[in-house]
């Protein structure tokens, strides 16, 4: 699977919205947020949806899945900075028994700071082979 | 600009290696690397890069020119463990006078872990406006 | 100046509490959250702690002042774990026109995790040079 | 068992060194390195100083045995900078069959920039709980 989600820039297009609050530790010497430090926000804006739809991520790894992210795509737009309030907002663009692909928008004051799409696999926890999702997990892309 | 290059997963299409070990800070608890801690990994290749040239970063930011990623793109192939030796193949996918496209691959005991591509514009450190790069950086893809 | 406060494992201890959860992108291949993710948590406690101050860390920055870390203790209790919600307790140790002192208490689920103290510089954001706190900064280990 | 040792400021006093190469990534918005980022630069150190003794990490906590940092002290002298090359000194300043006591220098062209101690715990990698250090890991301070 290859990256097939163009993420708007609009927040209306997500379904998801997560709230941060950037650290002094993600800037970097440009004087805004590395832009590594995005990474760690997405993940906490994936924990928190999935939180979001009764399935924690620590339960689906204590079943056994992890969803290591296995391409990644991110545009920065404008700089965020120190102490800055960042809302991290979330769609799901696709969702099958093996993959899932997420789109995001990365937003404070009010406007566009980034997107990005993750492609997760669906692996078992202990072996690291792929495994099929469960069926809440496949449907994702389904809901409502 | 978007990510216009595919990165080939055979070094010999690289023309710059970077070699650094994985430290035990950069492994999460799957086990393996953090996605997010390729970036510094990529960002470490690029200085050597342009200090291979003759013309380190700092050097650069001193001149008041900043070269922040403003796109990109990771494909995670297989994981890459603590204390594994990893090169980081680089090579100038494209340059001009605004920006630069950067392919890499990631490589461990010989097998692919991970290709990328960086887009970076070129910016005064001042104001981050966009500025015009120096001929060298320029014409970089031109390089014999 | 040297550490001098020795941290207590009471909550009672401590006046302000800075709540937060942990990230993936924080543990580690033992599984846990790695001891260097803690000073980030602390980070974010003080700047947390200065705002409920209404002295944002932010403006103080902007008013020419930096508080660097100069000394730093950390004892680490017992593990802290991904998706775990986190306090961490803050409380001034000592203050002067000169240097911050400040201690700390990580609990999760009620239980101590680690306890720390950081030792702070009132330094001129542009030189680095030591300068002179504000009264209120200077003053704060009195405060009722 | 507390931090006991009191690591000084002249290399001589140390045994072993580790080179590394700050990273962009390592530095904030006060442009130097934050002070999070010197941790695993002495977890470097550490894994480089077991290796050439001929006892790579890897391998002990393959034979189930984990060093995880159960204290932590350290004092920052002069900040260290984007691109500086930097040196760890290290020396093991007590060691018994339950913990491991390091010290250390961090230098940069020549001039001390921290110091810093580390103690160990000695745990089974599996459950965490406390083990018993190898023969020679438990008298590594008697070493000529």
């Amino acid at each position: 699977m290859r990256v097939t989600f163009d993420p708007p820039t609009d927040p209306a297009a997500y379904s998801f919205v997560h709230r941060l609050r950037v650290r002094f530790a993600e800037t970097d010497a440009m004087g805004v947020v590395h832009h590594g430090a995005y990474l760690p926000y997405l993940e906490s804006a994936r924990v928190e949806y999935l939180r979001s739809l009764g399935h924690p991520y620590g339960e689906l790894r204590q079943e056994g899945i992890e969803l290591p992210v296995i391409e990644l795509a991110l545009r920065y737009l404008r700089p965020v900075r120190f102490d800055d309030v960042v809302d991290v907002h979330l769609v799901v663009a696709s969702s099958s028994a093996t993959t899932l692909q997420l789109g995001y928008l990365v937003t404070a004051d009010g406007t566009a700071r980034a997107t990005a799409v993750t492609v997760h696999g669906v692996v078992s926890a202990g072996s690291g082979r792929p495994t099929r999702a469960p069926r809440w997990l496949a449907n994702l892309a389904r809901r409502p």
